[in-house]
């Protein structure tokens, strides 16, 4: 591209004062009418059923006028609505969507697709594979060998990750008892790079496989037998089959011991999802263990490595590793290039792995800040160039090419993506995977289309049926007009960390006297976390009063109507452990002891993603830095004069 | 409502010619106009960020211009997609949506409101609860006991239905290991009305405890001890906490036996969806337990009654219990009333009970049909009269007035309520059942508001996270357009029930000659199956083949374009067992063994959702009745014709 991309980036949405109000209503008619024309030229011979006649019946009217005024106050509500499309947002991980995303969403919701199969959805299943097939190339897959689909969102991709995975770790078990039954011999490649008898492998090594390696083993236990027998005998020793509980039995009879339940690591900020997913799963909260992290709220590798010693100590098999690209809170993304080497030492030394799981719902699009149009990776330098900024480092970019090693990536196109909700996203590196969760449903079997094409079999692998094909159309268009590298989302994501540091900076500068502000770590992506502290207050309990405070005067929840807008989060014991001590060493009211000791009350951060890629803008544009730091010092002063009017410190 | 109902009808839907296009557009353009002028007067101080002069810029004409010619592809693409809207689509449950919940989902579209939180969508999350209430209402449910959410559809309503029963189900387990470790004594109400000391139960007996009497043990069991000390007790004898290796382990230790695993019982008619479900809970498909259909493809209570009895025997806890309302195949309603009556018999003669599902994803919204505008009851006379036809009978109205007693439904606003994708919805009869799954977002955390409103803790109880609000303000407004009793919806469903039932008389007394159609029984709500035969055929194989031509010449799969458009569907073994007999019989080319023989392959056939309301109308609208039975033979004899050309029978 020749021309500014920033030019470009002006024109993708529809504007903090809705400038390209002209744009996005051209196009929003275009694509009404094209549909209606449409509905007009599919057998005009069929004639009308709605005569104009018919619409000046009374009836008719009455129902026209109620549509029309539930709408006015439809739209009067919607006016309570949060801003999110102005730089005076400064809250949760929400903006305005590409222009592109919403015309392309509204344009398919006229059709109304179900992407549940190309029967119901011909087209916007197709666009669904394309976009999945896009996002895999982004964060390094291979194209022939990688898979993924669009989900409702971050919730149910990580809810398949992990289904898939415990498909895939009990599977060599499945495989040992097909093969008794039918009486045959397999190898299987253990995480040391030798070869072995499947026969010959106690439990544990069996559960302790590469993903691709148990694939590998699945797809040649399908060569040696015939198709229905082998079907059948997997299926009788599958834990899909049997349930937990029956497993859990027969693994103790036939292996005489069934070994401690098999666990999930996640980064200590992870989600709250997971715990929700565990338990759902029936894997229990009890088997989900946090890794600690580091100052910088990234997964610790030497802590992983601990971890895994002591739970290989137990001979206790890890399901899943869950990493963070992104997290929720802070947007620290996990050094995974890092966590892939404790892996491998694992397989090496201890004849340990696991599924790797990249959670990059939050992240995920940040990949294609490496990218340049050609799908060549660039360097850390050369994008520091580009931008202008001391980011990403050379660390941060060797995490984002190591999400090509994990085995499964979710994805959220409705966070970094600017898309319209819902649109989540799982990607598989090896699409294999897929199968362990095929189930047939009768009234949308494919006969009759060709065997074997990708897009017919699409809703056997996934966990929702009907479903959007207007969430597919929408990214497709985001993805054609914003394409996945530096020309494309790669500048738009960029420009936003570059306003986040600039918020960032501006905030270790101003002077809030008499406050003193404490800053996390320069974020990884585009949150910036922070808190304020005032002379007159001696305890945790006072510290998180003001900035519930100073979160509850600049907050949507508020009657009043803020000038900015933040929110805030509650760092708990223990998954903040340790990442929390520098905080609490500048603040100087509590120890880490004491910090735990207050358990679910922790501590108060206020928090803001800068979604808005205008803030790094130079004027004439709105100044929404300063703006913002005078609310903030306002806020501050308006919660500490409740507070000691409240309760005295 | 003076008017007729028809006059309204005439306005709800953009119409198949898109008569009601100046209707659309105007309030499209209303909607995106008064988006346009809130974001302007939000702050207009700050001033122009994309400027006129920037519009000019190459980079900036560049852009759009690729914006609009990647616009102007999708539309070309979505051209081929499946015309729904038409008379001549008769497949799946697929059809024009109402323009209100069009218009609703894209005004609320534009503020993109997230129902994670009412921080991130203070007036949808609102909406949403109304329109949970509505259904709720709709339904039977109380107002003040019922709760209910939105969900992206009915996989995940289930999932969650399924989840929340089984934390219902073993919660007295917990009650018990809490009450030990706290030194309580408890008292419990058992399915034949009698109580006990819950420390006096054996394994069986706890885990048979209605849903209603195990939320009164769990609330009387936070007034007897410590909030603190309760929450923890109970959390760690809690499945969700142990997870179900360890706490089949745990239940064998202590009771001495682990019984056998709790099952799943399901009409053989349910949706495949189940199997998925109890896969990835971890229930495991051995115990999903299929329960035989009656000749209509309902329940069949005495078969429920004999499964029970075999249970029983065997000591094995039932999970659940689920109905289908609106079978996906047949639209089959089961008789509710029946399994209610199966139900309360098995806690009398064999101290037996479970969690009672009605899986109403489809024909939720027929319960429209029964209700007055004042919320009564109507009579199965009234309906029937004010339809002009033989329709519902009374045991149809019985059964839904019986979904009032299952203990939740799923219900998707997105089939029966012709509401944009996505929109599934869950409903608890008990709403205190939602706290057995809650968990605690920390950056969503409801500190500084209203404590205990019903708003705040909304996304605590669900299993999704991020979802559209833009999916509640659509059912919203068309609830608001479209009452849910028999002058809104109740109109529309019976309208449609007419229209099929037309379609099913015609069919049965057409001449299709050399062909013979055989019919399924009359649906229970709209949708019509049915499959051709020929003298020619003499196997099963051959028959299945005619069917399968027949669907491919009348499907949009097919390269042509079809006159109309069917869909059909394959009976197997064992779910059909029995029920497929009268069609065998019909036949005449296989015996019922013959057919369970036949295995995946089974019984080819043709099917014809009517969601048309339009159907039904006499000229000078479309007479699609008479068109549908033309293209229907002359594909049978396209079959036939390839049939015999490609393998003479």
């Amino acid at each position: 591209m020749n021309n500014s991309p920033h030019d470009a980036l002006l024109s993708w949405f529809l504007g903090p004062q809705a400038e390209n109000a002209d744009l996005f209503e051209r196009l929003i008619t275009e694509a009404l009418r094209d549909h209606v024309f449409w509905r007009r030229n599919y057998h005009p011979e069929d004639g009308i059923t709605i005569r104009e006649l018919d619409k000046r019946s009374a009836g008719y009217e009455e129902a026209v006028a109620t549509l029309t005024q539930e709408l006015m106050g439809l739209l009067a509500e919607l006016k309570r609505d949060v801003p999110f499309f102005s730089g005076r947002y400064l809250g949760h991980m929400a903006y305005q969507q590409t222009i592109a995303s919403q015309v392309g969403y509204f344009a398919a919701m006229l059709y109304n697709p179900n992407n549940v199969s190309p029967e119901a959805a011909p087209v916007t299943t197709r666009l669904e594979q394309e976009v999945a097939q896009q996002m895999a190339e982004m964060v390094g897959y291979r194209r022939d060998e990688a898979w993924g689909h669009l989900t409702s969102g971050g919730t149910v991709a990580n809810f398949e990750a992990l289904w898939i995975a415990r498909n895939v770790l009990y599977l060599p078990v499945a495989v040992v008892g097909a093969a008794q039954s039918l009486g045959l011999d397999l190898e299987v490649r253990l995480p040391d790079g030798s070869n072995a008898d499947i026969g010959q492998l106690d439990l544990s090594q069996l559960l302790n496989i590469a993903n691709r390696d148990v694939l590998d083993l699945w797809e040649r236990s399908w060569q040696v037998a015939p198709r229905e027998d082998m079907a059948r005998a997997l299926a009788q020793h599958s834990l899909a089959t049997a349930g937990y509980q029956d497993y859990g039995r027969r693994l103790a009879a036939e292996y005489g011991d069934a070994l401690p339940d098999s666990v999930v690591l996640v980064a200590a900020t992870a989600h709250y999802s997971w715990e929700k997913i565990v338990r759902a799963l029936g894997i229990g909260s009890n088997q989900l263990i946090y890794v600690p992290v580091d100052g910088n709220y990234r997964m610790d590798p030497e802590a992983l490595w601990d971890r895994l010693k002591a739970l290989h100590a137990r001979r206790t098999p890890v399901l899943a590793c869950i990493s963070v690209c992104g997290t929720t809170e802070e947007s620290a993304v996990d050094r995974l290039d890092l966590v892939l080497e404790v892996r491998a030492r694992a397989g090496q030394e201890l004849g340990m792995t696991f599924h790797l799981h990249s959670d990059a719902c939050y992240g995920g699009y940040a990949a294609s800040v490496i990218r340049g149009p050609d799908g060549v990776r660039r360097t850390g330098q050369e994008i520091r160039d580009a931008l202008g900024e001391d980011w990403p480092s050379d660390e941060w970019v060797r995490s984002m090419v190591a999400l090509a090693d994990a085995d499964s990536i979710s994805i959220d196109p409705h966070k970094l993506g600017y898309i319209p909700y819902p649109a989540g996203a799982i990607l598989l590196k090896d699409r294999r995977a897929r199968e362990l969760v095929a189930v047939d449903p009768p009234y949308l079997a494919p006969a009759g289309q060709a065997e074997g094409t990708e897009q017919e079999y699409l809703g056997r692998f996934i966990f929702e049926g009907s479903k959007p094909g207007a969430a597919a159309a929408a990214v497709w268009l985001s993805h054609k007009v914003l394409p996945l590298d530096e020309s494309g989302y790669g500048y738009l994501i960029g420009r936003t960390v570059v306003g986040a540091r600039q918020l960032y900076r501006a905030l270790a500068r101003h002077d809030f006297a008499p406050f003193r502000i404490i800053l996390l770590p320069e974020p990884d992506i585009n949150i910036v976390c922070y808190l304020l502290h005032h002379p007159l207050l001696e305890s945790l309990e006072a510290v998180n009063a003001l900035n519930e405070g100073v979160y509850q005067v600049m907050s949507v929840s508020a009657k009043a109507d803020p000038e900015y807008i933040i929110t805030r989060t509650r760092f708990q014991t223990p998954m903040y452990d340790r990442a929390v001590d520098p905080l609490l060493e500048q603040l100087g009211v509590a120890t880490p002891a004491e910090w735990t000791a207050a358990g679910k009350e922790g501590l108060v951060v206020l928090r803001s993603t800068v979604m808005d890629p205008f803030l790094a803008d130079p004027p004439p544009g709105p100044d929404h830095i300063s703006g913002f730091l005078d609310a903030l010092a306002d806020a501050g002063a308006v919660s500490l004069a409740r507070l000691i009017g409240s309760s005295p410190v």
